[in-house]
């Protein structure tokens, strides 16, 4: 019974699995990504994450056949490195999460970009079976792209699928990566946050942020976007309006360039938003497709949440 | 001697040559785009101009081993067929150019995308060679985009790469595509000639206008935006600085999606204006580049204006 671990690490959150042959999920487990503690803090978080989810599935890590990690940030495959993850705590320079990870959990280890295994997953076992192109865009935090194309992923040199800088609106808002005009700065999570705090600093009234502390959350999270959404909060509704418009430009702009059979939408507001707002971006995407007597179908994530741990457990080491 | 035509089928004018096992050009002939006729009087000049080429190489096209056509609008392969032609007069549904230039020529014809062969051609035998992944920047009449991945052409289902229709300003320039906010409504141009003649009549001063009566043109062909540029002239300066500033936008955009090796400048207004205009696109993409540290080197094309031709002259019949 070849088991396999999987783990998706994340800006905010570590989700681990433990799968079988036939990549059901035998056991899972979820941990904050530790905000100190640096590189090795994070790696002792993710070794914990895969222990608790190999105890789920009665087994310990050793037992594994190899274990996978999406990673954010500039993963160096071969040597298991992890680089320029601006979203993960004090992370400066190479820092070699395979090679400490292997030590952790006495099983060997593999390292891929999350983005990119999370849409490798949708390919194998999700949304995209039975297609030969697709684009997997990640809204959640950031905005992230991967890419599959004649059944095979597209990373460039290494560095592909960052949908969430194609400009939108040059000399536009200001984004994370401190650029300007970026899908991202209207769409992802990060810069929608800090568009309602300084609206709602002026004076717009939200109940964002009381939704907020009543969950006890300091950031405001897809749940609580989904709340305020629901209840129909001005500001909120405002902000993902732009929000979906923008992506359904820059969307659009990758599928003029790709043209790709299908658009997959993943990560945390996509997959909490679920398919009413896949519809949403499909329609926002309709003005800019230059063919646009065929649009591709936009759907979300069938694997969900779990897609980027499940995508990563297909990794395989070298 | 196995020579091959082959012919670069453009909204203005058509390119034709004839090439040799070596792929040297051992003639050709070059005619304006018919504007009345309709595609058989398009298919009669494209059948002209080779036999033109075919003369200055000492032969007849029934003595070439086959000839390729370069087309703008879809190009149907199998049934040699182009359709959505808009820059083609009164184009309207799927002319079998194939068929009709087989019986004009009596050689086998082979049809593909215009833009797309030039990159072929580039990838093959200019300034792509070494490179495994690159994009073509076709700035012409509009803006077309060639793509390589892999060695390989990149053409999705068919529309891949048509980099104009990049969003790079959300409620932006109209642009000749009937959308809003392409980079091709800043950078193509067509669209620069509506904004001279618009911002013209307002009362801004140009020469562009007295140069193309001076050259007997109704149109602002390359060669006038180049002299106009050369004198100085205010408004060509203005609308060519910002075309620059908007590919520098859309270009990165579609590199930030792409992450390829090399970027390959041709089309009509990107060979006239050269090496100093690619490195002025060069300079206008950093500010959007992702990744910043490792900018693709942007080249003009080596083939120049005959890359389309002799890109078509690379495709094989069925």
């Amino acid at each position: 019974m070849a088991l396999r671990g999987g783990i998706d690490l994340g800006g905010t959150k570590i989700q681990a699995v433990v799968v079988d042959a036939e990549h059901v999920v035998l056991g899972q487990a979820r941990r904050p990504t530790p905000t100190t503690g640096g590189p090795a803090g994070v790696a002792d978080a993710i070794a914990a994450a895969l222990r608790e989810a190999a105890a789920a599935a009665g087994v310990e890590t050793a037992d594994l056949a190899h274990a996978g990690i999406g990673s954010p940030g500039t993963v160096g495959a071969a040597a298991g490195t992890v680089s320029s993850a601006r979203n993960l705590p004090d992370w400066a320079g190479a820092y070699p999460l395979g090679p400490e990870l292997r030590e952790r959990l006495h099983t060997p280890v593999a390292l891929g970009n999350d983005v990119q295994v999370a849409t490798d997953a949708e390919a194998a076992l999700g949304a995209g079976r039975g297609h030969d192109s697709m684009l997997g865009v990640f809204w959640g935090t950031g905005v992230g792209g991967g890419i599959v194309l004649g059944g095979r992923p597209w990373v460039g040199r290494g560095g592909a699928g960052e949908i969430g800088h194609v400009v939108v609106k040059v000399d536009g808002a200001r984004c994370p990566c401190g650029r300007r005009g970026c899908m991202e700065a209207y769409a992802g999570r990060a810069a929608l946050e800090r568009h309602a705090r300084a609206l709602h600093d002026k004076g717009e009234p939200t109940e964002l942020f009381k939704i907020a502390r009543k969950r006890g959350r300091e950031r405001l999270t897809s749940g609580i976007w989904a709340e305020a959404l629901d209840r129909q909060d001005p500001l909120a509704t405002k902000l993902i309006d732009r929000a979906v418009a923008m992506l359904g430009a820059g969307v659009a702009s990758c599928d003029n360039v790709l043209d790709v059979e299908i658009i997959i939408l993943g990560g945390g507001l996509g997959v909490r938003l679920g398919q009413a707002y896949a519809d949403r971006i499909a329609d926002a995407m309709a003005p800019h497709l230059f063919f646009s007597d065929r649009p591709p179908p936009v759907v979300v994530a069938a694997l969900g949440d779990l897609g980027g741990a499940i995508g990563a457990s297909l990794l395989a080491p070298a």
